[in-house]
């Protein structure tokens, strides 16, 4: 189509994702190679860029590009989407005034400063005023952007394009009811004979290489990509050709490095895999925070936690730690990366209890959003929750409320994404496992590519055509439900365990 | 200055700061880490972010502020440098229109690319038509940025603020007139017995542990600071506090990994000494290319070749290639950095033959734009000028014009500044000799740190205050002349090789 006004609305989006992209560096950069002496011009550079990305998207001009192709008949499908996921980032920017983005940027500042110096101290009261000032900025911001009575509503939209909180609240209180007695029942259970692995020590270097082993192995392009390390493990796309994993590695337990680099590298195949003829604009992007999570989360867990998984990895893995696998069964190895425990840490749980700290942390900023709860009332309100979910009780707030950062971030909404990710996942894996009978055994041989290839045809190459929802409805004929996962954790954890689950 | 006007200005200078940092940054990624499937995204977004930096250059709004500073009374002196910089900065990009900007653009696009062609084939006829357009291109960007007649001094100052072809001919016809018959001496002196590095391996690894350790000795910050490897070496500043060097490694000839690392360290030196409280404004970058290129060359040469240097390191370089080092004395080792021949190709030449390669270039571009010569004779012209300075004629044009890549990417103007930094140089280490009297003493005990805090104290931390002459003539009390490069090179010469140098 020739029309003027719409090269120049690509031209437009294309400007806004390789602004985005050179943020994703910068933010890569920071974590990986950056010497610390970059730290302040860091900080001027991201939020010049920032500046720049913002003017950009509340354009005047872009607006009116918008609303020209709003109205313009010849306009395909395909062409439609672009413009309406442009136009709710747009309206997202546009509604929410200026004063309230900057005094929304300082106070997170200000909060993430007294969220460390909180979690040093173990004193939550160090937290307390800056998280209520952001509570109410959050509220503020939300009833800006819009929303229809459900203010967390407007906030959730940010991760996940289309969910509602009537929808995602009953999924997790179902999923909720299910967990909790099967946690009971599988902790109270005699664990299967497993892996010591406390026992030896793993040298970083053969970590190093075995990571990058596996991350190959899955189908991650290296021409298009690098896997480097971080003290925290996370994804950076700056363009489909380069996606940059990281992961960490410690000498006393090789499963932080695997386990870290195969969940990356599961957001990673998704970001090389997205369509490559929208590199540039809106459609060529994920869908939703809760479906890239889905695709680190399956390859981490349904994929990575399995007996064929590890069987068609136990040659490399014999080579890379001979001595610490020493008279060691490839089960034993599956089952020390399934251990489950009642932990107080969510980045530490396994993935029976995972899901139970998110529930206490979404039942808890729901609240807060909702005026149900005060921000005073919370280490209490976290503990209590703690305690009737996982059966444990922090002994300070620095091990409960004070653990994540992310409410210090001003990221209310975002914690679902992590439970979404894995019903999605479930849901994915089952059909998966339906349409690829010989799947399993494809693993044992150490095939992992159609996984990838199923992932690639069902997921990655939509990208953001439709909503996270409707992707995965349309791969596997289902909505959203608690089903799958449930019946995933129940045959995996049952099995292991000996323990008949639901 | 509580002046409102003023802060806005310095805002704008700031995000113009940032954003050419960005550049930096992603220009240095693209070099060393990058996978290769990033490279058409990386075009991309290089691309906006020179139209994001075109466009806050020339915004109306920053001609105003820049006005309204021009004409207010209360501005100090610091301040209407300030001004001046971004101004010249400012005219040089409205005055050219856009329409020729994207010309250039996409012709030195065409010509890189043909150039490439060119080199591989050795037909200069390939290139020859780019190059013609290019020139054509650049004599209407010149006349477009204004000039007094001399269209090449429009160019000149992109690289050397203040300098003209009035000023800088003379000299360097001078100094060749000067330098042919110390070469013609020189080579046909027994050259003093050397180390025979060729008949050893320099595993790569060893070499980048020396390479850091003499960086370190310079006082390269390495919290301010990295050294990596690319295939040219480079240095890139993102900030005074991020200064990013990289050399590359022979293994089969350890001094193109050691004099990459100091000649990058000397300009790394300079980016992370400028003044910090100018680190977003228009003072605190440096003065010109061709002082950048005098910090480099000084420590390579003036500094990094002298028998003192390698005295004060012998201990070191022995620890690193003890093998290769057996039964060899540091004499040797000097005389091995500092051999000198008759060369083909400027990249690889000695210090002595160096600056007449230049002159080569310098005449012949200079040609180029006055329209003396026509693009077709180049070739021809190129090989007579090698004759006359060198007394060497290249066997095909892959060996002699076609050997840089620097008019290709339209850089006319750029070549001077090679030599332009020897000169000050020169100056700068003469003066340094003669009010530092142990600096010799200081080095031979390896102790680099005097050279480091004198050019830190009378280049590195006055920015762009004055432009690149000035700071030399306020540090040296002379004007730019020839006597300090030929007294330095006549004096270190004539005794390595025992001849009466003029």
């Amino acid at each position: 189509m020739g029309l003027s006004f719409w090269n120049e609305l690509r031209e437009r989006m294309g400007e806004l994702r390789d602004l985005t992209e050179i943020s994703s560096l910068l933010a890569w950069d920071q974590e990986t190679f950056m010497p610390p002496g970059g730290a302040p011009h860091r900080a001027a550079q991201l939020a010049t860029l920032q500046t720049v990305l913002h003017e950009r998207l509340i354009h005047p001009r872009l607006g009116e590009l918008l609303a020209l192709a709003d109205q313009h008949p010849s306009l395909d499908e395909t062409q439609r989407r672009m413009v309406a996921n442009l136009a709710r980032e747009r309206n997202r920017a546009v509604r929410v005034p200026r004063s309230l983005v900057q005094e929304l940027a300082r106070r997170q500042s200000l909060a993430v400063e007294a969220w460390r110096a909180a979690r040093e101290r173990r004193d939550f009261s160090l937290l307390a005023p800056h998280l209520a000032e952001l509570v109410r900025l959050k509220r503020e911001q939300a009833d800006a952007i819009g929303h229809e009575g459900e203010r967390y509503d407007a906030l959730l939209d940010a991760y996940e394009p289309g969910m509602r909180v009537s929808r995602l609240e009953p999924l997790l209180r179902e999923l909720g009811k299910a967990l909790v007695p099967m946690v009971q029942a599988v902790t109270e259970a005699k664990p299967p004979p497993r892996w010591r692995y406390e026992a030896h020590r793993f040298p970083v270097e053969r970590q190093r290489r075995f990571a990058q082993l596996l991350v190959e192995r899955m189908g991650f392009g290296t021409a298009q990509g690098r896997l480097d390390e971080s003290s925290h493990p996370f994804t950076c796309a700056i363009g489909s050709g380069d996606v940059r994993l990281t992961t960490r590695y410690d000498e006393r337990n090789p499963w932080v490095g695997i386990f870290g680099a195969i969940h990356e590298a599961g957001h990673g195949l998704y970001e090389q895999n997205l369509p490559a003829e929208h590199s540039r604009d809106t459609i060529g992007v994920p869908a939703s925070m809760g479906l890239h999570e889905s695709q680190s989360r399956l390859w981490e867990n349904a994929v990575g936690r399995s007996l064929s998984f590890w069987e068609g990895l136990e040659g490399e893995l014999r080579r890379a730690f001979p001595e610490a696998l020493d008279g060691v069964s490839i089960r034993e190895v599956q089952a020390s990366a399934c251990r489950v425990s009642r932990s107080l840490i969510r980045v530490d749980a396994d993935e029976l209890t995972y899901n139970l700290h998110i529930l206490v942390r979404f039942e808890l900023e729901l609240a807060l959003i909702r005026g149900e709860l005060e921000v005073q009332d919370l280490p209490a309100a976290w503990n209590e929750k703690m305690d009737a979910y996982l059966g444990v009780v922090p002994e300070d707030d620095a091990q409960g409320v004070l653990q994540d950062i992310h409410w210090a971030w001003g990221e209310f909404g975002y914690f679902p994404s992590y439970t979404l990710g894995n019903l999605y996942a479930a849901l994915l894996y089952e059909r998966m496992q339906a349409e690829l009978p010989a799947m399993d055994e494809e693993l044992r041989r150490g095939n992992l590519l159609p996984v990838r290839d199923w992932l690639v045809e069902k997921v990655h190459r939509l990208g953001h055509r439709w909503d996270a929802e409707e992707i995965v409805r349309r791969a596997t004929g289902k909505s959203l439900e608690t089903g799958a996962l449930v019946r995933y954790l129940a045959d995996r954890y049952g099995s292991l365990y000996g323990v008949a689950l639901p």
